[in-house]
């Protein structure tokens, strides 16, 4: 039931290079770093750009996860307006679809990754920096060849074929990948999803630093992007833990990963273009999982303060954080109440589905679990529930949403506008309303690409 | 369970006037019309100021009625940042805080108006600029004494004290005020429910025009405001129509009302302060009526082109949209459903209750009535989730949801942040991250109240 929204023009952008990255829209206001009084703005010239994706994160995300903080997130105050998110062939977008739109400046249908619905490969803007002599990187918590890194790196038909878009990775440009999914970067006679390949050796044939764990990633010699130097961190099988769960692993947080790719990239004279995605929050958005939504928000948060804290003192540096789409219908408040309680999310440590796995057959130790694992007793009521659901899991979050008033309508994306938010120079550049193919055009001029 | 959010720093405003009305944020980057390059501004002067309050109006309606309405709304280009709504009191605002918040820039309880949490009175926006000489007016769908409305014009306890707000009205400055409401300006003698007091005879005999249909709003007589002339025009006892049923009375539109607001307060050479209330999308919100809160939108949208279409022309005038909280927690899709599907709601005829009050006392007739009022021939399902329901006209607006794929989770308000969206000189102050009580503060300054 796709109805087409007929005012914002895709036909608006310029090919420039192969990259569909022209005037985002010429009616709007042209607003300059220099001009604006924006304070975050020294100068005007953007040299690398941190675009950071916390997958499934909409307005009603940063509402909830200020009451879970007691406080404004850090990219509050760098808010600049809101965007539309639908895709070539669907009111609501999927990741793939949402990060093409947002890595190329192009619509394509849900599925697809870096190419038109017409089958035309579409250029990236990271694609387009490298051309420029730009350093790049990918950074993710799921697997890396996941759709919305991809997005940037890769052009494939198909989002789940993963093994070509890991080979597409490591025989495309990118100095740094760091993030999970190590098996679709290995043959099959080790385990993994290559047929015959074993990309990380071909990797590090070619000059990579291949790292696996926490520890490694913290003490890599210190890499030189003039000779070549790449990094190859692949820290799980398949993704990253959930932030909740991230303790029990030898996995680095993204929030580390971004500082390191930053630490390599900025070593480029000519700059970088770094892609980070807090990939989860989407993830627990379709689990309707509250907890693990408010958590991985806070690890995305810390990898957005690292970009800030990197950007404040380089002064060139444009950070750019933008959800894909809304997952889950999330609402601030729920079930009547004209009170909020997100804050009572800090007690629980585990994912719904972590906590179903916990329950014997027959879920008679539902209050023990619960008791256990977030800090409250159940009511009867409650219990009974979780016992009834024929999932358990989506039962637990439930329960747990209900508690701090979350309200959610869907285990699937939504349409809502998704709120934009920069830091750095031109970053007035973003104000006001846009469409997701806008912003990759946005940083296409602050980047002066097409120059 | 409240919880403060410690970072928006109310005591930031300075006193003027009697009007806590000071600078919004000293850290906000100062855009000025003259230097931000923005298309709307011709001038930096504000002469007039146009206020208008979709009530409930949250991202969500807005990405909901841009699909109802197959193409942008005519605010959504003008979209300028989002806000927060927390009262005094409470995470989730009521609309008599957030009218106080928006109209005087102070936060108080849920419940009051006008009035700060410890008795002192609040001067509102209004007020000040009747205090500079300008004319003023109100005009809404509800009772014209509702929390709304009466914010800007009142100081009450208890915003259920519609007599007392009524008295204030016409004891006070207003010259033009328009909605509903009638019974609450008449003495008891005569159906109303003041005590002894003939508000409408009183304002009659200082010099108000009264009228109450829409006939003769349309043909009064040309207003002399520099002559003390005033307008008070009350349609209907109690609240207007819902827009899906003014066709069945002799109310004017918002659009009419609007519009006849601009063309008596026109005429005042110091300017004028108007305040517009789209009333009613709060009350379908909190009934979960897709189609009542589309079609009101649609309403006050047309109120909106009114006010923008005088903007355009006068120069001097800012035109200020923005919502006071969510209704309803609605979302854009729901139920897993990759597709939007708002603009069947076109063909809804009728309110979920009036639908609900067509049904016979055993309900046999869900069919016939769903069938006349929507056009839909419902499934054996949806008729019998109407049947068993509690509350007909919920399950009514239920399955009409389910069928738009619009999600709820409450009926009540969230605390979702809020758009604001402005036109006009000096519009541009409004862009970035505010609080509802930035808002006023931010016209104060376009105003040049203080100085």
């Amino acid at each position: 039931m796709f109805k087409k929204i007929g005012v914002v023009a895709l036909s608006a952008g310029l090919v420039l290079s192969g990259l569909n990255l022209g005037t985002a829209d010429a009616a709007k206001p042209d607003f300059t770093g220099k001009n604006s009084g924006n304070t975050n703005a020294k100068g005007n010239k953007v040299e690398n750009v941190i675009y950071m994706i916390p997958d499934g994160f909409s307005a009603d995300y940063a509402s909830n996860y200020r009451i879970y903080k007691g406080e404004d997130a850090v990219w509050d105050s760098h808010l600049k307006g809101l965007f539309t998110t639908y895709s070539a062939n669907s009111d609501i977008t999927d990741s793939a679809a949402a990060g093409t739109a947002m890595a190329t400046g192009s619509k394509t249908n849900n599925g697809i990754i870096g190419i038109d619905p017409e089958g035309n490969k579409l250029q990236s803007i990271l694609e387009a920096s490298e051309e420029k002599g730009k350093s790049s990187g990918i950074v993710a918590t799921s697997t890396i060849t996941h759709a919305t890194p991809a997005s940037f790196a890769a052009h494939v038909e198909n989002r789940n074929n993963e093994t070509e878009i890991a080979r597409q990775y490591i025989e495309g440009g990118l100095n740094v990948i760091l993030g999970g999914g190590k098996s679709n970067f290995l043959p099959a006679s080790e385990g993994g999803n290559q047929e015959e390949l074993n990309l990380i050796e071909k990797a590090e044939a070619e000059g990579s630093t291949f790292v696996e764990t926490r520890e490694q990633l913290l003490n890599i010699d210190k890499l030189k992007i003039d000779k070549g130097d790449k990094l190859l961190g692949l820290f799980a099988d398949d993704a990253l833990a959930p932030e909740l769960h991230r303790g029990e692993t030898e996995e680095p947080s993204l929030a580390e990963m971004t500082k390191t790719a930053i630490d390599v990239l900025k070593e480029d004279k000519d700059g970088f273009f770094l892609v980070v995605e807090g990939s989860q929050v989407d993830w627990a958005g379709h689990a309707n999982d509250a907890a693990w939504a408010m958590s991985d928000v806070a690890a995305f948060e810390q990898a957005v303060e690292e970009a800030i804290d990197f950007a404040k003192k380089d002064k060139k540096t444009l950070v750019v954080v933008a959800g894909d789409h809304d997952t889950g219908g999330m609402t601030t408040g729920a079930n009547d109440s004209m009170d909020l309680n997100a804050s009572i999310l800090h007690d629980v440590k585990a994912t719904g589905d972590y906590m179903a796995a916990q329950l014997n057959t027959d879920r008679s130790n539902v209050s023990e679990v619960l008791s256990t694992y977030t800090g409250f007793e159940l009511s009867e009521e409650e219990v009974q529930s979780i016992q009834e659901a024929e999932n358990a899991s989506l039962a637990i979050n439930k329960v747990i949403s209900d508690r701090a008033y979350i309200g959610w309508t869907s285990s699937n994306h939504t349409g809502a506008d998704i709120p934009v938010y920069a830091y750095g120079p031109q970053s007035d550049k973003f104000v006001g309303f846009n469409d997701n193919t806008d912003l990759p055009k946005i940083i296409a001029e602050a980047l002066k690409l097409g120059k």
